[in-house]
């Protein structure tokens, strides 16, 4: 899996930063990628980068403004105009059915895939749910209804002990898979091996949150708890904390303290302010650093590895 | 003036070509620009092309197609939030402004200068005049209500012949610029001159014909009379003809000959297909060539010049 940025500007674009997208790459045997909310120009970032509309199997839209959301209509109808058939669901806050029908409907759209639209509301909670992987959501602070996502795969059984099997005399084969499984395997001399003894204990799947905009929260810590990656925003440096809190934003510092108080692995800041160019990137990333050490700021394009877990 | 060519491609994205806008720029008195169409990323486009938004003066759409509008509320959004307070007028179809108001409303946008939507309906006319310009619009024959543009500059006044006015003692000042007017004028010595006697034929002005998309007929030909410059959709190639039909489009041979027929000087050709490739677009070219010679294919960020014409 892997995490790609294609836009981590605020607002609007600027110069070699877009508004706000990222794509989740899922793990090879699905062979689809996951959005996460879809500012104008998306569907051209997805482009550049390489990577196929027809691959995207779901969105999650954090919140309805515009520079989250104005590259959906356009997305959802290249996506089908381009003969993609395949069905795409759309996870996002109460009123983005009612903003995308009536776009559809005035511009003549129509998209010729499945396309469900899940709204969120209240309290959010489980929004998706299959045999990898659970998204749970949970409303953040902002100045509109806005949603922090947490993707949280599943654990995946232990490794078998060979060298305990071969000394049980075990042979390979189906038993293997049924123990793997940690179900009890009887051998044909009526012995009993119980799953317990040969397989090692589960491999904790990885975690990914991913926030929208927001003050610091509860919610966002508990998003991110223990995550093996946190994005969040950082709109504003950490001088500018009365600015954040005035538009319902974090600055680089705060997104930061979430990380730590979340106990997270490593934080990717984005969603920079136009006011910020490349060149002050460095001087963000250090006021992270400060009280978060595995910081990043994010640059459109950059790829974030999320490898699996090691054994525990 | 000139013309900036911001999107060359109908339906969605190419590389290195947007969907369809295209920014004209005013006669340097005035400092300002024109857009017509918006697709998405057209925001972006400018920001690349280096015309500030705040210089954005009036906008005409075409038709509400996702790829002429999608970039509308970004554009519209970001101009407000970078500070620009100069007012702006918005001509398009009917549906455009509840399209609009549904958009901000649902994502909480709004903004602080002052938006004037004008409403285009039935047969159109003359929808802008002000000192300098005249725009006439007029239904073309699309899959859903579709207007062309006619942008034409008042006449200027004629050269004073300046030979003439020294013979005749007429001296240099106030006098000159009433004779330029048109007024005639009255010696210290009783002389009267009159304005025809020392006065050129008046110089036409400049006409650009901006048509959106459209199979081939009557209006475009009207609308693309004498002009100096048509901007016509070419979105399959000659051979596709029965494809241009069914989808409400135009093919290079069929724009060329509403230029040919219009006794227009200059054909631009745009909105190509997304089967077409950067290597493709001379054979474009060559195939309106063949009905039309001054044809040529445009590129995004293509300047096309709008020299004053000479005198007649």
């Amino acid at each position: 899996m892997e995490l790609t940025m294609l836009g981590t500007a605020a607002g609007r674009p600027a110069e070699g930063r877009n508004v706000t997208a990222a794509a989740l790459t899922m793990p090879p045997q699905r062979g689809t990628f996951w959005l996460f909310d879809c500012g104008e120009g998306t569907q051209h970032q997805l482009l550049r980068a390489g990577m196929k509309l027809c691959k995207l199997e779901r969105i999650f839209v954090t919140h309805l403004h515009g520079d989250h959301v104005f590259g959906l209509p356009g997305l959802l109808g290249s996506r089908s105009s381009m003969g993609c058939d395949a069905p795409l669901t759309l996870h996002g806050p109460r009123g983005i059915r009612h903003w995308l029908e009536t776009t559809f409907s005035i511009t003549g759209a129509h998209v010729h895939y499945e396309l469900e639209i899940r709204e969120i509301d209240g309290d959010g909670g489980v929004v998706h749910e299959d045999d990898q992987f659970t998204v749970k959501a949970a409303p953040l602070n902002h100045r509109i209804a806005c949603y922090g996502y947490r993707i949280e795969e599943r654990p995946r059984p232990g490794r078998l002990d060979a060298a305990k099997l071969a000394e049980l005399g075990v042979p390979q084969g189906p038993l293997y898979a049924q123990l793997k499984r940690g179900e009890d395997a009887t051998l044909q001399d009526g012995r009993v091996i119980r799953a317990a003894d040969v397989v090692g204990p589960p491999i904790p799947g990885r975690v990914i949150a991913i926030l929208g905009d927001t003050t610091p929260c509860d919610a966002a810590i508990r998003l991110a708890e223990g995550a093996d990656l946190v994005v969040h925003e950082a709109t504003f440096e950490a001088a500018l904390a009365g600015k954040a809190a005035e538009y319902g934003h974090s600055t680089t510092a705060e997104a930061a303290r979430t990380a730590r108080d979340a106990r997270a692995a490593r934080l990717l800041l984005t969603h920079f302010s136009g006011r910020y160019r490349d060149e002050d990137l460095p001087r963000l990333e250090a006021e992270a650093r400060e009280v978060f050490p595995s910081s990043a700021a994010a640059r459109d394009f950059l790829n974030v590895q999320l490898p699996h877990k090691r054994r525990t």
